[in-house]
């Protein structure tokens, strides 16, 4: 599954259209199809959801996320 | 909806004339029409208005925001 | 009244002159007449005035504010 | 064991396939194998499990990390 | 009074040899003269008080002030 | 013993092979061999103890700190 | 005393060999001989003792300072 990955950028390549986990710092979690990124780690979700407590909160569509407050990037199927 | 982002700005600029959500760091929220951003994601917004337990709370006008604060841009329509 | 923002600074450039609120971090705020900036946002206000709850708390005179503490600029107008 | 560190990354380097820890920055722990990293120290984990109070709390899979937020990374077998 | 400012740096560059207080983050305040400045707006102050409710806590004489922990600089006899 | 002291990153180049106390930001703290650096004062340090309230917590073998997090390193045997 | 102070590195280039106190971020204080300094305000010192409450909590010996962490720096003799 990991092979091809040269440069930390190659997973979020490869898990673009795909649902992801962004945790935000400040406690703050978004769950979305990862759309775009760019090598600030800003980062495009589509259908975006923010989680709290395991449970959506508020959808708020396609949503722009500045890199500077994310602290990681995970494939959301494997989040319970 | 989402074809043709090939990068996260390309997000913002099609949001340009549309309301947009602004989430700040400290738990700011500013709702208002997008009206122009650049690269560290400054943005300008139109009819701005501060969002509290969402109400608005003040109303500001034309307001130029500094990226260094924001933490996600998403279409206000979609927040409730 | 928004006709010709092309980039954000375009605002700041056609509000020289005129009364701006500027928001700080750290709940923070200051009126004053804004009269430059520069790419940093970094920014001057004639007649700068600190403002709590409402109330001019300080009168400083010409004040220089290093854009890293800033989060938004308005027209002070706008603002109860 | 030591031979050959010149530079930081080395041990970087020569960790790619094993089971590193990271710190994060507000007392966050993950445990995973070390896919890549890049000179901003953004690295990806394969197999990461976030770890609180020394047992596992989730399982997120590959998982990117910023690193902005890392704090230090280090071989896990020598944690307990 | 505010004739010739261009730039942000040309009130730092006006007020040389004058009094300034200087906002610090975390709620420090000094006032000194101001002797040098430069781009990052590191600054040097002759004969610094720092300034805990409005009265001189410690005087420190010359003193320099790395430009990252500033919030503003302005003209001491301005405040109270 | 003081010689030789030009840079700062002197300092840090005879220290190598030597133990360090590394103080990092919120209260942690580190003592190592030192085995590299770079200019970011990334840090490598082997037979790494995480050290609380002046004792042992956890040992760490090899372990790679991030500059961005470190405040002060200095001589291990000069701390108590 | 002031005279040839053109640019803030200047007085820290005067200040070299004399003790100096340095005010890092979070309340530390530390007290040395100041041997060495770059551009990026990273700072070595000799003799370097933490204080604490106006007193030596604990001695450093050669000591190397991020400038990241430093809010200023100034001689220690005028500090009580």
């Amino acid at each position: 599954m990991v092979n091809g990955v040269e440069r930390p950028l190659d997973v979020l390549n490869s898990a673009k259209g795909k649902e992801v986990l962004v945790q935000l710092k400040n406690n703050r979690q978004m769950v979305g199809t990862l759309l775009a990124f760019d090598i600030h780690i800003n980062v495009v979700l589509d259908n975006a959801r923010e989680i709290v407590d395991g449970e959506s909160k508020r959808s708020m569509g396609l949503t722009f996320l500045r890199g500077d407050t994310i602290i990681f990037i995970s494939p959301a199927s494997m989040v319970a």
